[in-house]
């Protein structure tokens, strides 16, 4: 049976979902169910200072039936995201995090440096760290060595939809690591989510895209799908891509009709 | 009920499965069924002249079960093609033709004067064309205009497993013709298949990426479930593509962490 | 010297250069100049009716210094097209044409069955015939052989700055042909018209590109520096793409720094 | 008069060239004469240990043409980076140098960390710091504030010819310093120079891609008048990048020819 497994634990799904930007918790829990997830994360920050769409949305999360992976969104730097990370430890129980460093709020995009200084505190307090870092095989590489549970390359900008931009940066980190690399932010429509685990990807999160489609139920479905795909395909072994054209069926076969008493 | 209709016909899968290139029948049949395919394609020159790999096939397939879609492959003009085409309907009773009008074995590009000709022809004796074209998108609404039930645009050269290089042709066909579009040969992996149903085909056509898996079954399956998530994502409506990145919960709700008592 | 052949007459400029969309006939003719271009497009159907920026551009063109192509642009059938390319030889005395047959305004897309009929006819009349065509290997091929002096594919829709969408395609006609290739259409920025040369092409044709641009007279020059780029480029061959990294230096002179007494 | 600046010193050239790889010093020499460039850069390192084709390396270099800029190749740590360069500032008197911290062998990716803390020592003491990096926008506004004089972001990995295989994130880059940046490592043509220049990128860094062409000497001015290419389209302005078409002219001007006294 094909599992992930993170810090020893085991998992049927390969699509980890966030939980921002739904409608309402209604339509986020339909979601987290038809998508089949097991792994959902919340903003710990934003459940902390009460922001909308995050009040009691703990509540609202069954917990019985996910792994809670609570982030540091909103985190600048890496001691806010110590600091964020032990107040969800102590608010949900669990140790495992996604760690989010941000210095800056127009591109969203992750501290390298930020990341790694955390990622080397909370790892050595036992957390479970799973870094979100930009596309970048060496920082990946010290992130595995430094303990971290997984590394989550972005494909793309946060919410941007613009799909897996830096394959040949992801390319690295697979040969890289041997920690699951999950692709974090970006995918836009499941056929990129196929995408990464064809690539040997061990999992996606997904957040926007599905909560911002016009049906984010049918679209948690559809993600669903198509990562169960994309894993299947990485086992069952792609076909060489050719420079040519190659024809179907052997092309010696391949005589003209000669006859005559062929009814055509 | 999303279905698939072609000449008032109607179909659950949207994937079209060739039967070249497979190690033999068992896995072809198999690998047919694994797919949730209803339309196989076989050529039926290499049927009719005994052609390595094609003795038998009629026999090997299901008919019950699939619609056969018998292709003109090998035939380099338009004249051929009406040949094979008529030679098809005498052997297997069924009017469905999938036209190809490949004049040059190196690139097995498709011809558009021979293509348009030959289904002008056949469209006017009832058959069912479903032609393979170039992605042109004139061509493609000329061929509706002559009574072709589908257009197939190509994604790449066949067999080379390239996936979709021509993304913005195939983009014009979808909005030019109100025909099926069926995505048509290149396709290497799943994850292309999705992202053409998810552009807005209503179908794609696969073989060698199937037949040449490693594990051409599995394989099958994960097209299944490709096909479908891409289905799906474009009846559940994608979130827009943005040029910048944009946070997955509200910023304005982001504060800085005040609270002493907070057990951080 | 390195030049382009095109019906016997020899130029020193790979670039083509369209004469729509200029605030005025001063720019146009510094763009024209700062390009270097020698051969210059002209749509005769406008000038014949009329049209708003069209009266006195044959008066506006030094026709000593420049081959003047007419175009058949706004022809929507062959017959249109065959008529204007007739008209064009009456007004203007030269016999090449540009010969567009384009039966939607809506997306602008070449009509691959009428302009070989029309290719056709022209070829038959003595012209010298420039047609502009889907990116389609075997009608590049059967547009040779009727007589066609040029094939000219798009790169991507007409006056939409997106480059070249369709390099494969491109790249099957550069194999297929031996007329020269000529990249009409879609251009948007001069590192696209090298890309064009690099690859094989012979020339490309830009229009909106430079008319649009803030500083019409600057890009055209910028687009003369890079058609002259690429085609040195592509003459100079170029280094293998490679899957992995390679290091600028022979990596096994590299060894330790040893030496105590080196001053560091 | 547009110049580049970097450190207070003024560059007409927006070329940098490596000088590994070459045949010999003669193909070297000329290559950088028709290239334009005026910096170049040296593996201090290989020179030092006397690796084959770097020695004398500094010798056959006219040091009145050119600023030279040493480079750490080969360094795998912050620290013996540190050590490289200030034996480099020993043996040529220059303070500038491109810094690489380069873990790896196989895949020559930079180490975000070990280049960052490298970064600091070396602006601290003076050096004029011009970085290796990932294509990783928080990390380039890192090492612009701890003083590095620009900041060099892989357009794809070292001697692979993939070209930019990351724009979005070199866009990214782009918005976020004023620091001048670098395209450096992965270029294979010089319409991918042309490219990173148009999308804003101050100048580029080129060794495999003229080292290794048929012709190196005719590569290196392919690459000047590349180079030259996208800054002035920079400046230059270019067209929006449309959806669909547009045509050349305006259609409204377009009308059926009726005058039956037309001679066509």
């Amino acid at each position: 049976m094909d599992t992930l497994t993170i810090a020893g634990q085991q998992f049927q799904s390969r699509l980890m979902l966030g939980t921002g930007k739904y409608r309402d918790f209604e339509v986020m829990k339909e979601a987290l169910e038809a998508s089949g997830t097991e792994i959902v994360t919340v903003s710990i920050r934003r459940v902390e200072v009460g922001a909308a769409g995050h009040v009691g949305i703990l509540d609202a999360l069954d917990l019985s039936r996910y792994q809670l992976l609570p982030n540091t969104a909103g985190c600048k730097t890496a001691e806010e995201a110590v600091r964020v990370a032990r107040l969800a430890r102590a608010l949900t129980g669990t140790s495992w995090v996604k760690l989010e460093v941000i210095p800056d709020a127009a591109f969203l995009m992750p501290d390298p440096i930020g990341t790694y200084e955390a990622a080397k505190v909370l790892c050595e307090e036992g957390f479970v760290v799973l870094p979100y870092m930009p596309a970048d095989a060496v920082l990946a590489k010290r992130l595995q060595e430094v303990g971290c549970a997984t590394v989550m390359p972005l494909g793309s900008p946060i919410g941007s939809g613009q799909g897996i931009q830096n394959r040949a940066s992801i390319e690295v980190i697979l040969k890289s690591v041997t920690a699951p690399v999950v692709v974090d932010a970006g995918l836009g429509v499941p056929s990129e989510a196929a995408q990464a685990l064809e690539m040997g990807a061990s999992s996606v999160l997904v957040n926007t895209a599905i909560a911002e489609a016009r049906d984010p139920v049918r679209m948690a479905a559809a993600f669903r799908d198509a990562v169960k795909a994309g894993r299947e395909a990485h086992l069952a072994g792609r076909m060489p891509v050719r420079e040519n054209a190659s024809p179907s069926s052997p092309v010696q076969g391949v005589v003209r009709l000669m006859n005559p008493e062929v009814p055509v």
